[in-house]
């Protein structure tokens, strides 16, 4: 039952770190110190060759490689794995100079100049050409270097081109999506409004800051154009390295986001082998307790994890110490950097990586935090922290491979989110998709209780219970799939804005939420009451009073039962939360924003109804569960500020060797990992 | 005495809206649908036409009215008029791509891309030229139908366009204003001021973002000029459907809005046979009460009515739910579509009419409220509410063509809105004309009194009371009409900021109020103190202190009588309220920003002085009167949180046929209408 | 030891105004009355021809000067001086329209337009051209007129330009910068980071908006290269003058500005003969007391003086009343014109000059305070005010030609605060560089104590203490000099991020403070922790607690004691402040930002240290003094908001002529200045 993330085992986890030793040639006292130090922290492997291009080919067509051979082989020699990346995040400037096309223009159709990183169109053939040159060269030297574990495509991929060559693409692309139909368009994108019809597809431009921007379809789809031109040029990486390299087997990733907007990242995970983001919480922030930055971690590492749900993910980085980059770029506080690598491996990561080995004397991120500081001393307490998760994680070792399986789900939907923020109405302010996805994700933790967080494409019958939230652009093959899932006994949760467009953010008509949906819930959408932030409504349901802020819908039940109604204003005693028998299963729906603290008493229902156990643990206890052939992993972090007591415990302590049953007290920002 | 809108009578009250069958051609279900239901809406008149140049002519010279004529049938048959269109608020695309000219050029010279509405170059003759063919076709073909009542040209005229056409004929713009006098105009700009001397009309530019702007007159003139060539512009679109139509004696208008910054309406209402606007409050926002929110919407009425003091004007649009482009488009509450469509009547419109009839299922507006949703149904608040107005007006048709006489008036003008913002000094935070002006008008509804809101130019012998607020740019001329007004027995109130500077916004020389002013008001202003928003004085009248913010004039008073001083600060105990008799009449000067809670006292003072009856009235309820040959109607509105007894009536409940004598009690959000 | 801003003696302290007769040439009136009236007010220097290049030259080649020698030989036959302007501040029209390329070009590579002022490529060989032929043509008719006493070049210059020549020129300040070794600029700029390795000087483009931004060195060095250019530029203008004028002994200056970003002040300072600046404090607003604007204004002057510490400065411009580009243009109160004025002499000015004489009618600054106002007359406060501040400085006149003597100094590095703003990490809204030294020179006033305000490159033997906050870029030879000063007995202070970078913001390996700072201050920076604006910690000193705000870091001490220690968080009870005797002297070390009121225990501490005399003086107390050759000037200003009783005085009151011996209590916003 364990599966891989680079498709075998490496019998460890990985921990390991960006690593730049092109910024040191000159300096063989530093890169000998380094092989030193890493093995010092437990670092076995390092990620090389991200933004190396000027290293590798400072002169069109002059190519080095030499120093980065050598690299891998000390690294090798000493232990360490690679994981090595195409350098094509940045371009070296001669590219610039010479094809300017290379360089990305801006929604105002200003090319951008030389400098900063990511600034590539994606569309340019020259680009690729130049990638294709360097990646197959790459391929060649290191493919088969016995110490390279994985692939790493670009970086962080991100941004959008607004050049004459992504508009021809674009065009080209909704060609293909509407059959070469410019009727079907035009009336999917209802451009009779404002007299914006098309007469042939060669007409569209890309939604420019300047341009068209009263068709909600064209700026919908131009993201999915973009997604597409990513998915596209990702192959263009991914295909040259496997037809260079002589080692046809070593897996492909490139590092993804936390909740990143312009991607849809499922369609690069399609490309991909396994799964691989960077991940910086904002820990102890003025806005919110510690306690919900660490929720909100898990629910990244659930949404990218999902992205291939049966296999284990790497952290490809995460930040030892602070970053450069937040509003206050705090230090990480005792034991956090601790707890939060085990939360990552509790949410089913097989590494713990680092941005970056060694901070860089200049440039951009030279007081980002890294695992060396410009001290040069292995006597700090990032250092110390650093080896003491590399203690770590060598006592976690069998747990490599080892997988989630959740009973319940939260749908999360790029083109829902899309489509909700480029609709008009509302409050811009707080429509807010993701968060509210993250808020139904850590509604659930107090109960113990890990969800997946999947696409609507996702197979259903996986789960007991379902939470969708917002789902506003849905399909009717979702809408069908939601109607078999309760059919044969799961439950159900949508809320307010469901089911309002259709794949071309085109309104259903007969009321929301559209086509079906009214019969699978037993209820209509009459209005949705947008509240100012200091307006508040409330639901009365079981005798309590929850409290409604932000979005509050008028819905009138059809043969759905009323379990809470509004205490106030007009709209005081009508439905705010139902819920269907439909088939085996049961339709619950949610007319209105709760306080995040107010979501308690309908999760309870919800878990009971789907039969999934609930575990009533103390506020502030995280729990996570990872499974293996033959044992189970209990991970349990006391995320709160008191000392948490658990009980029903039964297993071996793997970090103390001890055997534990009973109870255990936890103390704040410490955890417990058991093997059952 | 009784003057028509539409130049004759149509025995009703208009209840209409925006009507854009073109949406939906290929949708005869939903067209036959729609005038079933818009008979069952008591809706009596559908705009046709705004936004369809993309339907009529989809191609450059293809042109395509049949569906047009057909739903004009459709309508008259079933008794519903028709308000025509020109659709030059938006272009069809291949306009933008053969003629790349008629895209507006912005205020950093870049020019803007085909997309949204209202983009176009209005000095471009080759736009003139497109639009004068389509409007001349259209009014040939539906200009003699018997359903249409008026022509409504192009849509919410607004903005500004750099672009070379534009900027030359500023250049003859500004040849005509000076004269041909080059040193007159740099006399008049001051332009010795930085080195910023002209030698030609050729060598001036626009204000340009990047551009000159240290001369305040240059901006000055350059919204002046935008006003000029809108009603330059406005005059083909009317010379062409007058020309080309049959019927020669169809009313036109255009539709106007909310204080708005970037036209003088005044110079777009001498082309117009009567005034349309689009109203559309913000209730239940979370910065004012409701109450503020309807005296101002009071306010908003007034001026655009006394664009035409001498007729009623049409609601061209408003929401008969909540619109999509504020910041939270909350639900109208109960009773607010009611009480707010029968105060734009009692403030003397003989229309009510709504943006939209049904939502487009697309496009930049598909969540803008309509009195059909996306349901399609009609069993919905909103569509009842709509019909419940319906069945209102039909009660008030009579009050149809009847008029306002007002004893007050509050000046308004908007190059001295211009002025005052583009001056430097004072706090651009808090200079706010507009806001002055309508917080002036705000403080006579508490007793009872209504004002117009009127123009420099606008007979002053009409009233017994004149306030001019904040008159900073003011005209010679201006100051005799003052003076002749008041030695004539009127009562004037003038407030800081008052006449410093001419036409050209150029200071008045020898201390402000300038030329004359001081001997008018007996007094001159030392010195202004701008306060900031923490700060406060006050002004001690009649034994009460009265709070002052924002701005605080140091007067010396001349031959004034001293009525209020100043309570703080260094110009403790001198002069910031004044009196002067001046023949017949009386000159106030407030010298500094009240809060508009301290307001009444003065308030009543110059009432009684110009000897307009006070009629006390319960806080929160707003009293309109229409004038008929025989009959008066008045109107209360409850406009408060609580109930109102109102006393002193007799007359006829317009809406029960009631007879009312004495007291009535108003709940709130409600209202009464006699007819006397 | 007197020493004289002008070179000699002018028996007077210089009471002056720009004054702009060009606006007013055909206004005899006008211009009659400016004289009268100047004497009136004690007025006795007027600056002439700032921005009057349209008055000179309306077209080009063609000139008219006879207006100037008009005006200075009248004013010079009425006893005022003139300081005559250069007027390249701003251009005519014709040379924007026949030579564009001497407008700017922003930095998103956009030209500007012709307007506004200072709106100039200052590297355009054709804009320098012009300057040489207008000043020479000036030097020439007016350089040796009897009442020129001295010239003004340009105005207020600032801001920056990225056309191709700039690029140009930046590219050849760089090849001389590295000695045109392009490896050794990708050395020091780290630019094997991302990529960005430049292979020839050829290469580098400005810091466009939108080009390179990750390599904080080309930022830096931009900075750099736009004050080199201003230092190249401004040695045009003045060789031009000396060159063209008979007499060459007339001492230049140019109009400085306060904490000024843009221009390292210190390199222009070389150029020019005397300092002269523009303050405009924000007297009243509603951020701080009164009391901390005063400290302010006097920390701005001794930054200006100190830009040539042996001699005064003067005051070129200043506001008799409010000005008109704050965002609230508060009017001055009482005493503060007076105030203010005499503590600008006690800072070490030689003049109170202001801007401006008379309101321009028309133009961006109408309503910009002046001496005259718009109403022409002198029976006004504003002119009071004045014209009683001329007595006084005719009081004040053998201050003439006294200077400062301090025993403390502040440093403060333009290049640092480049250094610190370009650097990613800590907080972009916290770092506040120069309000941070700003603070430390506050710090000292309560104590008695004035300071100067210097650079690393001063002679730091002068002083008893210096105060280096946040020296977070040194150089090697500020490191050498600071050992010598604390090993010859000085007394240093620094702080938290002091010694991370070197002169290309490339940063110290090694540990923080860099290379040999450890030594001299026996701790090393382990890590520094940037607080979110509601996070406070404490240092524990002498039984007392100060709040700790922004930053902290946590130190090792080496072999320096430990006089504070941290009160919360995790780094409780470590170092916080320490002290290590270092040869004669002592270097402490200030880990974290303190709040302002609780400096004082530290200041204590370092002053007695030190050496300095401590004179205790109540809180609101502001003590100065200037040493002439026979005597000495004491200031004491009551910048409180309660009445003072300063004791232990001894000397001739120079305004009352009163002797005083004892005690004196001095009212709010009032002063005494003693002659001893």
């Amino acid at each position: 039952m364990k599966n891989y993330a680079l498709g075998h085992p490496v019998n460890k986890l990985i921990h390991g770190c960006d690593y730049n030793p092109d910024q040191w040639l000159d300096r063989s006292d530093i890169l000998s110190k380094d092989i030193e130090y890493m093995k010092k922290a437990g670092i076995n492997e390092a990620t090389l060759g991200v933004f190396s291009w000027s290293a590798y080919e400072p002169v069109e067509g002059e190519f080095h490689f030499e120093w980065l051979t050598e690299v891998m082989d000390r690294l090798y020699e000493n232990g360490i794995s690679t994981i090595l990346a195409t350098p094509s995040g940045a371009r070296p400037i001669w590219m610039d100079q010479k094809y300017p096309e290379v360089m990305r223009v801006d929604g105002m159709g200003h090319r951008n100049r030389h400098g900063f990183r990511h600034n590539h169109c994606l569309s340019s053939e020259v680009f690729r050409d130049k990638v294709r040159i360097i990646d197959g060269k790459l391929a060649k030297i290191a493919g088969d270097h016995p110490g390279l574990i994985a692939w790493h495509i670009s970086n962080e991929f991100g941004g959008e081109c607004f050049c004459d060559l992504c508009k021809e693409k674009f065009r080209d692309y909704l060609r293909k999506r509407f059959n070469n139909d410019i009727n079907l368009l035009n009336h999917e994108w209802w451009s009779s409004f404002w007299s914006a019809k098309y007469n042939d597809f060669s007409d569209i431009e890309p939604p420019y800051q300047n341009g068209q921007n009263a068709l909600m379809a064209l700026k919908l789809e131009w993201h999915r154009f973009t997604t597409y031109n990513y998915a596209d040029y990702i192959s263009v990486e991914i295909d040259t390295i496997r037809e260079a390299s002589q080692n046809k087997d070593i897996p492909i990733t490139t590092n993804l986001m936390q909740r990143f907007y312009d991607i849809d990242y499922r369609e690069l995970a399609k490309k991909i082998d396994f799964i691989s983001w960077d991940s910086y919480p904002k820990f102890h922030n003025d806005l919110e307790r510690y306690e919900d930055t660490m929720m909100e971690s898990a629910f990244d590492h659930a949404l990218l994890r999902c992205l291939k749900k049966d296999k284990p993910f790497f952290l490809m980085e995460s930040a030892p110490a602070h970053v450069n980059w937040m509003d206050y770029n705090k230090l990480k506080r005792p034991h956090v950097h601790d707890q939060f690598s085990c939360q990552t491996v509790a949410c089913g990561s097989d590494s713990i990586q680092y941005f970056q080995w060694r901070r860089s004397r200049g440039g951009a991120e030279q007081f980002h935090g890294a695992v060396m500081d410009h001290s040069g001393s292995t006597d700090t307490r990032v250092f110390r922290d650093v080896a003491y998760t590399g203690e770590v994680l060598g006592k976690l070792a069998e747990i490599e491979g080892t997988v989630k399986k959740n009973e319940a789900a939260v749908i999360f939907e790029w083109d829902c989110w899309w489509s909700i923020d480029v609709s008009g109405g509302f409050s811009r302010h707080t429509k807010k998709y993701d968060v509210t996805c993250m808020d139904h994700f850590k509604s659930l933790i107090p109960f113990g209780v890990e969800a997946d967080v999947i696409s609507v494409n996702d197979d259903f019958e996986d789960y007991k219970l379902i939470i969708a939230p917002m789902l506003f652009l849905i399909r009717p093959e979702t809408i069908d799939k939601m109607k078999r899932f309760v059919e044969n006994g799961g439950v159900l949760l949508a809320t307010y804005m469901t089911g309002y467009v259709n794949e071309n953010s085109l309104c259903y008509e007969g009321g929301f939420p559209g086509d079906g949906l009214k019969e699978l819930f037993g209820i209509v959408n009459e209005e949705i009451d947008t509240l100012y932030p200091s307006d508040r409504n409330g639901i009365s349901m079981d005798g309590k009073t929850l409290v409604v802020k932000d979005y509050a819908e008028l819905i009138k039940p059809i043969d759905a039962e009323v379990i809470g109604t509004y205490t106030d204003d007009f709209y005081k005693d009508t439905a705010a939360i139902t819920c269907k028998r439909y088939g085996n299963g049961k339709a619950y729906y949610q007319a209105a924003r709760l306080l995040n603290e107010d979501m308690g008493d309908l999760v309870r229902k919800i878990l009971n109804d789907a039969g999934i156990k609930i575990r009533d643990l103390l506020s502030g206890i995280e729990h996570h569960v990872r499974y293996g052939d033959d044992h189970i992993y209990e991970f349990y972090f006391n995320i709160g500020e008191e000392p948490a007591e658990v009980s029903d415990l039964d297993g071996t302590d793997m970090i103390t060797g001890d055997t534990v049953n009973g109870s255990v007290t936890i103390l704040p920002r410490r955890y417990l990992i058991l093997k059952k």
